[in-house]
């Protein structure tokens, strides 16, 4: 018989219990967006590899400029000008060459002084009237990142800063982890597709929808198995084959006694039964299974219960499966409303934000567990924990953001 | 001649002289995620639509309960089961029907008694052992949301939770603006596509895939116009095209003084100039434009700081053409060295976050604004005002998230 474990202890059953079962692939960089590193990228080259102007002016030895000031400026034969994209010619002594901003910088040439610091004399001279010291606006060749210097480690969930590191090092092609596939199973006998107008006793199938969404979200593929009817061997059946399409199989509606019994039966038959009840308000009628390496999950009924558990656990889950950290921010709010103490379960409470004067206001949700249509227009949740009193309106409380994938 | 204008003039500038460009669009409520809601969206229906249990027991006229306890419990005949899905036959007089979690209610019950308080005494008899109170363990009809009532709001980026409250209220088609398209045309000499290899004074066209990344994750459709060579002409020419096919246009890349002229020259000629020169470090050099009614903006040719203008300008602005308001999030944290003072210009800092002992520690970046690989797998920045002395060590900063969308 297992019995109803804490929150700290369901994640620690999830990290204990499953692996990465991504693999790898190869992607173009414009679809590496939100993908997941699958190896470390150490930089093969130079960036730049060139010495580089920082500037628009003019390319000098800074030891022919000491000295030279707005009243008596340094005078140079101007010798060309460097185009963008192409190579420099050497400096001659005692001259100058004007490079524009991103130039290469002449071989001869250690130091750049600015347009501002200039005259051009129209006779193909110029005047420059203040002096550079050694490597003045210029960025040399790896300045920015030398060969075999780490740049974005495996695991990384790739944001647009490194779509750019990958590109200035020429990954035109980038190794990420396979996308986990995740198959949603809607069970009950209750529910009707969304587009259905519910006939008495009837719900439409919210979970499938909203679970898909938030498992999309952080980026695996979901693949639905629509409603399946209260019958176990037809449930058997699904799962089976969803387990063998998907890397991880979420169970959702199914909020009776009986339809969780089927689950926990047909998960013990094709695999081994991990966990069954969580000690949270709301989701605790959650039951976590195993067949093989992957994770087959009955969620609670409720849609809000079965929110917040996609939430806590099935979005770390998804993130061990493809071999990263799912990081969650908590962002500091003042308290709207007094909310009075919990029973004796970890409570977790959907809040909408709202910024006045400047400052952060979390606004809690008083809702049951039921109650879908109160969590729209939600941005994050906070915490209670199991033996805490009543908070105070005006406490600081901190909000785990929906947002941040 | 326009000045340099402070980072809040910008914002200004672009509240005012832009408006939402989106029209409108029906989208499958599986497509509807990270779309921006076009309507008010109004319950037409209650939710749930009939009186539910929210447990696994009996329904029964609270009054004929009241009395009952462990030692004496209330015997009542079983005059059935509710089935999932089904409606409910009325309760007889002094009886009882088992209904499961979700199921209807009765006609004549007014109250749940569940099944850990009841026996089944095998004689098509239940003993009740604990009083229910009228309403006890019932979701009455319209307890989540009523007809008429407000559940989103136009302009709402909808998340996983708000697609739930849709599924709920049977919105299989969801009103959304229309998708912004962005322009994004590469301009320089010296820049080369990812995929090649540099020779002398080049280097690979960075900004476009990075800005390319940013304005996708924002919800952006991005179409490349690849890279314009330093020709007045092919990039008026490219630009008029990119603003007949788009709704925005990023010109990314040329970072020399002729470059920047040429932008302003084709956006003088097509439509009105109204920005050039952002006082902050890094970003100076931007230029803001419009044709007709839409932006054309010339980005910084430094990859960072081409970046940092996207994140901070560049994002509003395309929210803004949504008609919905972009968000930033800012986490407090520790500060893991010191920063020198800056130079009289609103300074941006790349940092990465460190959670130690359970904080958050901001580690930033010291780099050149040329330096994008180094930008890589940060996770937000920290603004230092223009007259900031130095911040120490340990000092708490607010670090705006990349990550949040």
């Amino acid at each position: 018989m297992l019995t109803v474990k804490t929150p700290a202890e369901t994640l620690d059953i999830i990290t204990d219990q499953f692996h990465c079962l991504a693999t790898q692939e190869l992607v173009p960089l414009e679809a590496a967006l939100g993908r997941v590193l699958a190896e470390d990228i150490l930089a093969q080259e130079f960036v730049p590899d060139f010495d580089r102007s920082s500037v628009d002016g003019y390319a000098v030895r800074s030891a022919d400029t000491f000295g030279c000031s707005t009243a008596i400026p340094a005078i140079f034969p101007l010798q060309g000008a460097v185009e963008m994209g192409e190579s420099a010619p050497a400096l001659a002594a005692n001259s100058c060459l004007y490079v524009p901003t991103g130039g290469a910088i002449p071989a001869g040439a250690d130091a750049m002084v600015m347009i501002e610091y200039s005259e051009d004399y129209g006779d193909g001279t110029i005047g420059l009237s203040k002096p550079a010291s050694p490597g003045k606006n210029i960025v040399f060749r790896g300045d920015d990142v030398k060969p075999g210097q780490l740049v974005l480690p495996q695991g990384r969930k790739l944001g647009p800063q490194d779509i750019g590191a990958l590109a200035a090092l020429g990954w035109s092609q980038v190794p990420v982890r396979t996308t986990i596939r995740i198959g949603v199973i809607s069970t009950g006998d209750e529910l009707v597709p969304v587009e259905s107008t519910p006939a008495m006793g009837q719900v439409r199938d919210i979970n499938s929808a909203m679970v898909s969404a938030m498992m999309r979200n952080c980026g695996a593929a979901v693949h639905s198995y629509g409603i399946v009817r209260d019958d176990v061997q037809l449930l058997r059946q699904t799962v089976a084959q969803a387990v063998a399409e998907n890397e991880m199989v979420l169970l959702s509606g199914g909020s009776s006694v009986g339809m969780k019994d089927a689950t926990c039966q047909v998960i013990s038959e094709l695999g081994e039964l991990l966990l069954h009840g969580i000690a949270i308000k709301p989701g605790k009628p959650t039951i976590i299974g195993k067949v093989g390496a992957k994770p087959v999950v009955g969620l609670p009924g409720h849609p809000a219960a079965a929110f917040f558990i996609c939430h806590l656990f099935m979005r770390p889950l998804l993130y061990q499966l493809q071999g990263c950290q799912a990081i969650s921010y908590l962002l500091p709010a003042r308290l709207s409303e007094k909310i009075s103490a919990n029973d004796g379960r970890t409570q977790y409470i959907s809040v909408s934000l709202e910024q006045r004067d400047g400052e952060w206001w979390a606004c809690p949700l008083r809702a049951k567990s039921s109650q879908i249509t109160n969590l729209a227009a939600t941005d994050g949740y906070i915490c209670i924990p199991r033996d805490t009193e009543g908070l105070a309106a005006g406490t600081i409380v901190s909000v785990a953001l929906y947002s941040a994938e």
